[in-house]
């Protein structure tokens, strides 16, 4: 099968025009079903694209392949800020970087790139539990690691 | 026909246990179709029901019909907090209430109830511009009175 | 709460012109996220619709509370014809009825009524299985009954 | 930007195992907010997959881009047999052919394979309008001669 929907690395972006810190993106294109009726991609769509992200994110820096013995991630906060609008059949590129993180929660920071410019940008603050339980669950060094070297993240207190 | 979905006001909601300064509201159940793998609403299912709601409350407040002639609102940014997991067939109130505005821009709130009790939260920013065109269009006065009066606007520089 | 979203059985239904052997509907509301760039109810909406109606269906006829105790039910195929286009905040009620049963299978049909005139009807077949297996499993005696009493179904060989 | 998304003709189709007739498909991947809350590909989505590879083929075909001078295409109807369940993260290729066609009216057919066996098979039912209007529009020749040509469509009385 072809190289589509297969995450881009700092290169593979670079080559598109996608500046630093942005590590690691996912290439689509705007569906039928994510315009709405003002003929635009809807304002959710891009929260959407962010999660569909996420989870391959998540699982290649080794946090979560979302099975039961997985430490449970609870999405606390999501934003976005809408750039300009995006139309049936455009080609994008979403990318996806830990920013910060703390003993057992992380925010998450999103960029939707279309031509190499931004149309929209969000975050959004995830919370480790414990897989099932309600107790949090610190982040893995080897995690936290990946996300400093790979996304530039930051530790904060 | 029964009086579902039908805008809630002020003493409406009251009595619902929703307190001051939310005036403006509608009632809803959770559906299959917004959970996602996980069990519980998906977290693009809350910014849905913000749209769901800000739409009746721009037409009830006199904005926009979204008809040719009305201003073109602009989303600008959406954020969510989300304060406790939903799950099928729990019904819930949805709020929304215009918080600030400046001349031709405003910040609504939104929030979700289950049994007076707040699920999530959120807001957005909304710029109104010239039908069609790209001109900033200012709020009408008495929009902008309604909503001072009925939701506790403020009125920034 | 208000009785919206309540399940409408014969006598309402009747009252609202909806004939027989409709024994089983709920009233809705067309959001915008229904809509498509078309600006009428997209397609696969009204599948949707048929879905939000399946499950309190199956769990006020006795078959399914979706637990783990319950058989998985199984969605074999599904059919919509669309006989005229639907708008914006048009409220409509979706009807569902099993009109065909064999030992482990049924077959449902559904329609959606506007103002009492239909807008889309369809049918899906369903397979009863056993909890978490592959066997199939019987449809319960008490189960049948109550689609042959109030659905007016028939029983295949 | 790699070649993701993009029409796969009869050669690139054989290659993966999808057999004669089929001449047109687009591969993709099970997105996240596809599944639904029993975990596998939810009913509807294979719907949107259908309209999302209709909507290229329609262009690629000759008949609309979906701009105001083209004819006015109307969906009258929609089937999906499902053959096996679908999980996140699963590459397929969904196919679309005309199947047959009339003066004004014509019947697509769809199928998702999964590895080169099929998953869910589909039909729709399309008529053509003239453009804003109500009155039914002949196919093109040019059209109905692809139709032909490439998908082995029927002409019907």
């Amino acid at each position: 099968m072809p190289d589509f929907l297969t995450p881009l690395e700092a290169p593979a972006l670079r080559g598109m025009g996608i500046p630093v810190p942005w590590a690691y993106g996912i290439m689509d294109r705007v569906r039928f079903y994510e315009l709405d009726a003002l003929n635009h991609v809807n304002n959710t769509a891009y929260l959407r694209w962010f999660e569909t992200l996420r989870i391959p994110y998540l699982r290649d820096y080794g946090l979560s392949t979302y099975c039961e013995d997985d430490p449970q991630l609870v999405l606390m906060s999501n934003t976005a800020r809408y750039l300009a609008p995006m139309f049936l059949g455009e080609d994008y590129v979403v990318t996806g970087r830990t920013a910060a993180f703390r003993k057992s929660a992380f925010r998450m920071e999103y960029a939707v790139w279309r031509d190499g410019a931004l149309t929209c940008s969000g975050d959004a603050v995830i919370v480790s539990l414990a897989p099932g339980g309600s107790a949090k669950q610190p982040l893995p060094a080897d995690v936290t690691e990946r996300f400093i070297a790979r996304d530039g993240a930051v530790r904060e207190a």
